[in-house]
């Protein structure tokens, strides 16, 4: 069994993102600019935010937070999104979600410019992933499939199951595995609260990534010898041992399933890392026009 | 065994089209009109158009051809396609497929303003299909969830394959079929041609849609008793018996598979009716500005 080390990974591609940024500034190009939109002040998104700001920094970027209180009206949201859709500057920009309950997530999603949109959930990146198309990738699967590559894991023609069918990690990453390239190829079964003969349906499959947030879905009497296994839940679950209150879950029962894999990510420390790195590689992407011009 | 008859279908949608049509005339609405743009003079998309255009007529649409000969520059064709964009009597319109060498497709359909993209081409279209909003959707996909619905055929939980992972059938059939939805919140494979045991996937199916283009692909033996069984091949084989030289042959050994099947759809007179069907839903909607403002 071999640990993926999402944490590792993330390091060393933020390392070659930081050379790469030096190397265009030394060219006398731009740097880089991520702006982050923050709507209130939820403990979770101060965090993502937070650590988002930290590694445009590790990747030379330049970063610019723009804080609102919960109040702020839809209107006022829009205005700020269209102002950042125009800014020349900023290569790109993300509103952490989830919003306050008066705005309209999809409404605010769709009116970024989907050229600067590099969370990649808007509908025109949505449609050229699953077209096959240059785009930017939604973080959770763009890091899974550079983790699949790093390690050298072999897809082509092998069964993928996917659990879960969210619109930013199960759809995206069951039409990133189909498609005609590498890693993909996959023979993907993407199953989810209705599916019938769940336990069946992994016990057949070559790579399995779980993406329910329901801890310790995945017990080891549903996974073969030799499979891969991606975790993907991040479930906060109460521990009062720790100073924060609870500790990350995965969805796979990581303790008994893993002697039966050959390579399996931890929670923490395998996906999680990786989906902020996306965030700046879709950034980098973005500043060097290389997506959209 | 029971026949879906497409035909039948087809027939009576365009009919309820047709009264709606009346309806709104009636009510001081205006006709919906689609646009075809036809380039060159391919005998099969010559079919096709002429058909679109009949269809048109039986549901009471205005319709509008416009030809050009084979040499025509990209340049001209995007122009009218803005044209047709930026005409406020044509509620949608298609640009016929295949388009000459010289002329790049994927440019062309981008070009089309996704509000009047009622072949459901464009990323826009593409991408609200997967996240599950409302867009004009790809027509033999459309079609074939049209077909399950009429006989009300159980798919909540059921397994089904989809053979082919094209970007008109088979992705898009797929992401349909998994949507939480009705018909869909199937468990949904994607089989194509890097597939290990393509027969074994199909033996676990309640329903298999085979979109690959294989004549006689699927045999009785890759099928389970009581599966359902959807065919959207349509090769032309040679066949000196008929008058046009080839008859068209569909994806599934019908004769030996269809004793086996709860329900089986014929080719022709299947999925191939519903296809153009399909564009009449969406241009009626276009007419009407369910979809898009």
């Amino acid at each position: 069994m071999q640990l993926i080390d999402g944490k590792a990974v993330a390091t060393a591609i933020k390392k070659e993102i930081a050379t790469e940024v030096e190397r265009i500034i030394a060219n006398g190009g731009k740097r880089p600019h991520l702006a982050a939109i923050l709507v209130g002040h939820d403990g979770g998104s101060e965090t993502y935010v937070a650590n988002k700001v930290k590694a445009c920094e590790e990747c030379g970027f330049t970063s610019t937070l723009l804080r609102f209180e919960a109040d702020i009206t839809e209107e006022e949201l829009l205005k700020k999104v269209d102002e950042l859709n125009n800014d020349p500057d900023v290569d790109g920009f993300i509103v952490q979600l989830p919003l306050p309950k008066h705005i309209d997530e999809q409404k605010v999603t769709e009116a970024i410019d989907y050229r600067k949109d590099v969370d990649g959930f808007h509908p025109v990146n949505v449609g050229r992933l699953s077209i096959g198309l240059p785009c930017f990738l939604s973080a959770t699967p763009n890091g899974i499939m550079e983790l699949l590559a790093r390690y050298n894991i072999d897809t082509k023609g092998k069964k993928c199951v996917v659990l879960g069918r969210s619109n930013i990690v199960g759809k995206p990453m069951a039409n990133l595995m189909m498609q005609k390239q590498t890693p993909g190829d996959a023979t993907v079964t993407v199953c989810h609260s209705h599916t019938e003969n769940i336990a069946e349906e992994c016990r057949q499959a070559d790579i399995i990534i779980a993406a329910l947030g329901q801890p310790h879905f995945l017990k080891a009497d549903m996974v073969k010898e030799g499979a891969v296994v991606i975790d993907v839940g991040t479930t906060r679950v109460p521990d009062s041992t720790r100073k924060s209150g609870f500790r990350l879950c995965g969805d796979v029962d990581f303790e008994n399933v893993a002697p039966k894999c050959s390579f399996i990510t931890p929670v923490p420390g395998g996906v999680g890392p990786m989906t902020i790195v996306s965030l700046m590689k879709n950034t980098l992407l973005a500043g060097k026009g290389e997506i959209y011009k």
